[in-house]
């Protein structure tokens, strides 16, 4: 069935993505993505905004492990940054902590690609605070530098270089499941696809596999922001979709509710003492649509594999007593969601879905709902 | 004089950093920012707020060069990401840019780091679109991985790594002329002491000394940004002070002020053409105190001395018929600012001042002030 509909959209999308021109080649991008941005209908009235760091911790580094420019001495590593906005008059809506995926940073959850309102304001127009971090080792939280220094002057092999992993342009159509191929869109795909050069825009380089301490410091930075905050809802997209267990593992009493979005693993081997953890927290998974076209990427399973895994811990947890649900594409009431359904046409409807669920199963902080 | 004033400070000060124990040593870092966040007195009502990007380019890069998970093609780099804020009601007011320094973020411009607002709500609150970028190699702009993969993978050898720059804590305190030595504070210094643990967290690698394009892509985005705005005042601090007249050079109708807080640089070498260009555009330079403190870097001159270098700039434009400002110390009314203006206990009596030569001298979108 899923096969057939390939074929006719494949053939149907050549032509579309011919028209377009969704591929830019070498040179400057053209698209000018200030005048895409579109104002609200209504002000925004925050009670306060502003950033804060999490966590991190002072190293002692060389003259040449800092650059060879000033002073050796101590730095701060493994910091998370934190951008925040709280409502005017929202008081008692528990705070949502949104996390971005591998190759991206915060700006996953802010203005859509093409313009629209991102997710970060839309929750906080509905009565949440909202907390957006950077992963440590990303965007406004840094990285170590001091191996890739002391390669350069020779003290270190090449080899015990990290890598640092970024996804191509080409690569991201069927892996976030735009299309089944490079400018081949769906016909119902949600994504908007005029905008893909903005979503290329948001990468930046990772270093999370091999260039951070194990275990990754977000996950402690996360279970400690939910405490400072007397309890959140943790929501985590991709790479990051299994962080909020990860960190309600470490700090179970600050979880008001766990929301993984498009996740890319959900943990099969937790213990039933872990188990019994997660299921004293709401849980919901949120899945797009064409799981089971191949990522393009050998290392990585379809993402109907990593849903099926989702399925069966939700399996679990229930069978625990805990409060675990699945939002797939066919209860959203739409096809064609992408990975990045943040960022979906139809964002705001998945983020209703998402905020009813918080409102029926997230306790308000102060209160117990179960 | 200034010696004078220096031992005895000295000699007062290494108490008071005994005492509050500013210096961390290895280990986590126990300050828990989040609790010193102060919020405001009043809401903040925002028209419109979001990010987007300015410029970048396509490269194609292979399966190696991305990091050797999924396949080669192509990807943006050297785009430059801005986070801003519209207030409501400040239709008339012209936007204001901000662009941070070396080792930093445009997180420099957010909460102080003991918690105050920052320079970027200030803005808006008194009526001014803010857009806050981070410079490009930096934070959620990125940078050009290919390099550091190919090493890693023996196709490039080490030697060609640019050198990732960061700065000691104990670097800071001369350079950033918070005090003459690590833990040793001006008495007087407008620097919240307390925090330095804070301010150390918003330090990342910086790749702009060899690992970004020539001529840097900032500018250009810089330019571009203003234009887009349909005019700007773009305000450069340290590395980035001398942005906004590159930016003017290159997009002199779109400039309606620049503002150099202690610019790492005035250029000497400008051509007479030059300069009458730059005579077309408000100018105003900022520096605070205790210019004079050897930076402990052998490569950088004193900041007395890149101020005295902006008050040869600022003669000779005003001597090509331009309006071009030194605000000193002796005007802030106040002793012991800091390198981190924008931190210091008085930010807002100097953002009062900045302002205050915004309304006076720049004019207004659609008017002619001058």
């Amino acid at each position: 069935m899923r096969s057939q509909r390939f074929s006719k959209s494949c053939r149907a999308s050549v032509l579309v993505a011919t028209a377009l021109g969704v591929f830019g080649t070498a040179g400057n991008l053209m698209a000018q993505a200030l005048k895409d941005v579109q104002a609200a209908d209504s002000p925004l009235v925050l009670k306060a905004q502003g950033s804060f760091f999490v966590g991190g911790e002072k190293v002692e580094q060389t003259q040449g492990e800092l650059g060879d420019l000033g002073p050796g001495g101590h730095i701060s590593v493994n910091q998370m940054y934190v951008r925040y906005m709280v409502p005017q008059g929202g008081d008692g809506n528990p705070p949502v902590v949104m996390v971005h995926g591998a190759t991206l940073t915060g700006k996953s959850w802010e203005t859509t690609p093409d313009g629209r309102m991102g997710w970060d304001e839309y929750f906080v127009r509905r009565g949440h605070p909202v907390y957006v971090p950077d992963q440590v080792g990303r965007g406004r939280s840094g990285f170590n530098q001091a191996v890739f220094n002391n390669t350069r002057a020779g003290s270190a092999p090449a080899a015990s270089l990290p890598r640092w992993l970024r996804f191509s342009d080409e690569g991201v159509w069927p892996n976030f499941r735009i299309g089944p191929k490079a400018g081949q869109p769906y016909p119902d795909t949600q994504f908007p696809v005029t905008a893909l050069d903005e979503l290329s825009k948001q990468g930046v380089p990772d270093v999370s596999f091999g260039g951070i301490p194990t275990p990754n410091p977000t996950l402690k930075a996360l279970a400690d922001l939910a405490g400072q905050l007397n309890g959140a809802v943790l929501m985590g997209h991709s790479q990051s979709g299994s962080f909020p267990l990860a960190a309600a593992l470490l700090n179970p009493a600050a979880m008001k509710g766990l929301v993984l979005v498009e996740p890319g693993t959900c943990p099969a081997n937790y213990t039933d003492e872990q188990i019994a953890t997660l299921a004293k927290v709401p849980i919901l998974v949120v899945f797009g649509d064409y799981r089971d076209t191949p990522t393009g990427i050998p290392a990585l399973p379809t993402w109907q594999g990593r849903y099926e895994a989702c399925q069966a811990m939700i399996g679990r947890i229930k069978n625990a007593g805990g409060q675990a649900e699945m939002l797939s594409p066919t209860e959203i009431g739409s096809r064609g969601n992408s990975h990045m359904i943040m960022q979906d046409k139809n964002h705001l409807q998945v983020a209703d879905l998402i905020l009813k669920w918080i409102g029926e199963r997230v306790s308000k902080p102060g209160t117990q709902k179960k």
